[in-house]
């Protein structure tokens, strides 16, 4: 149960993030900031917060979760903008009764999020408040950096990843029930950034991306609304059996789970029918309208699902 | 008395940051990231937090003061590496109970101190928690970034700017004596990143730098630490006969507020004697030694002040 002094933790804290290398850094953990080499593409820059109580629960998930899941959580900003990343700076807000052990949770999860993406805790900040605090902020080079708002009239809409897997995982664990899918618990605690699938879509053309955080309709809605398109999605596209039963199990229609679920971190990205994207299915396409989110449904029947307003769209 | 959805109120930042506009910046609030044109000098890139009750107290500063203080706070990590901005994101943690109003105070504060600065804030997150927290991400470039490890044994310690004014502004504002000195309150409430002055000192040749945010003798523990040296501090050229008769009718011993005062935000660098270094004073020197600070007091004496394992020095 130690708690050692700033000094020490930021000690511990450097030796475990310095275990990896990443190109082009120059000066990592230890002075006033982090130095990088400049590149040639533009720089692609986000950061996000997770905080205890409001984004993880401490009963649901362990403290290297709770790290993993708020790296990957702002660098799949950096894959919804098809960027590499060149490093994380994670800033901490932790409560005076957090140990060494708990703090070294939080960033073993960061650590191997941010390896698996190719990069690395390059610095950060501690400071202590009543709730864990995680702020992430992510640095990334893109060669031509997608956009929510490049999207034409004549693409399809892509995806990459699986819908609605998070939302049922957190289900289930709220219901003591994690053992009807490991996959599903393992989507909401371990989801990924999909860096490489946002390069691939560079790579291909896409005109247009966004990261699944909030929904896929909320999300999909963003990129109408900044396009001035609207966005039809395909109920047959869509559907997932496997996901069907186990959210019949749980009493939630799976369209709910598939639609509204958020926390995936799928991508979305917007590109010609043409065009070949490894590692994402067409879910839809984009055509002249005004900005909304419509579903064709199997009948053949199309309702609209989000518009301007729609703060919770119903289903 | 309004609270709009997070919807509303990201349009509303997006158009009070808008006002202002940065070289450089390709793409700002409203996507998934920030995107920047790439330089040709090395990037500088930090991270800070303040958090409600640990850096900050609504009874002795307003939020504008609040989003002032933590942006100029994080900017000073600039200033200290020599790096001029390129932008600020900031991630804020709001009670359910912030009113618009106290938001935009908040946001008024970051974006007044980032022009200050010379830069904007161009992104963000808001996120729901018990007590305001504004973590400022910073960015920006450094021709010969400025690192604490560079100091040579031949050169005088520069200071640009006051210490122990806002210690003393914090002491008189915990005592409701603020109307005693509107300069104390005012080095507490509104500090200064001094970016111009670590420019400047990167021109004039300085070899190492730090801004003086836990305390003059500990900031200078740092550079002693990281170039290996001893660093002399000369009581006579710290003498503050002003801020010494406001320390005694505290009861304080000015060389407390001098030394460990802390979130001053002056600047600290090295560089030979022979620079010429606009807007700074020399304070001491650096000699060959164990990493220590030592103060040479007006008698000639000299004791340490700072070294390993000292957490807080006594005076």
């Amino acid at each position: 149960m130690t708690r050692s002094s700033e000094h020490e933790r930021i000690k511990k804290l450097r030796s475990l993030f310095a275990s990896s290398q990443t190109d082009g850094l120059l000066l990592s953990i230890g002075d006033d900031a982090a130095v990088l080499a400049p590149g040639e593409h533009p720089l692609v820059w986000s950061i996000d917060a997770a905080v205890e109580g409001t984004h993880f629960r401490r009963d649901l998930m362990s403290l290297e979760d709770a790290g993993y899941r708020a790296t990957m959580a702002a660098l799949s900003d950096l894959a919804a903008m098809g960027a590499s990343p060149m490093g994380v700076l994670s800033s901490l807000v932790l409560p005076r009764t957090l140990t060494d052990d708990e703090l070294e949770a939080i960033a073993r999860g960061q650590r191997d999020a941010a390896a698996l993406c190719g990069t690395v805790v390059i610095g950060g900040n501690l400071a202590r408040g009543d709730a864990i605090s995680i702020t992430t902020a992510v640095l990334g080079r893109a060669e031509r950096p997608l956009t929510r708002s490049g999207a034409r009239a004549t693409d399809r809409l892509w995806l990459s990843g699986d819908l609605g897997w998070a939302a049922l995982g957190l289900a289930l664990l709220e219901e003591k029930r994690e053992a009807d899918s490991e996959h599903a618990v393992r989507a909401f605690r371990r989801p990924r950034a999909r860096i490489a699938e946002g390069l691939a879509a560079v790579r291909a053309g896409a005109t247009a991306a966004i990261d699944v955080s909030d929904g896929a309709a909320a999300d999909a809605f963003h990129v109408a609304s900044e396009s001035a398109l609207t966005i039809v999605l395909d109920e047959a596209a869509l559907a997932d059996d496997e996901l069907g039963e186990l959210a019949a199990s749980i009493g939630r229609p799976v369209l709910d789970l598939i639609l509204a679920g958020g926390e995936d971190y799928a991508l979305l990205c917007a590109a010609p029918a043409s065009a070949t994207l490894e590692g994402f299915r067409p879910i839809g396409e984009l055509v002249a309208g005004s900005p909304q989110v419509l579903l064709r449904e199997r009948t053949g029947t199309t309702r609209p699902i989000s518009a301007p307003g729609f703060d919770h769209f119903g289903l």
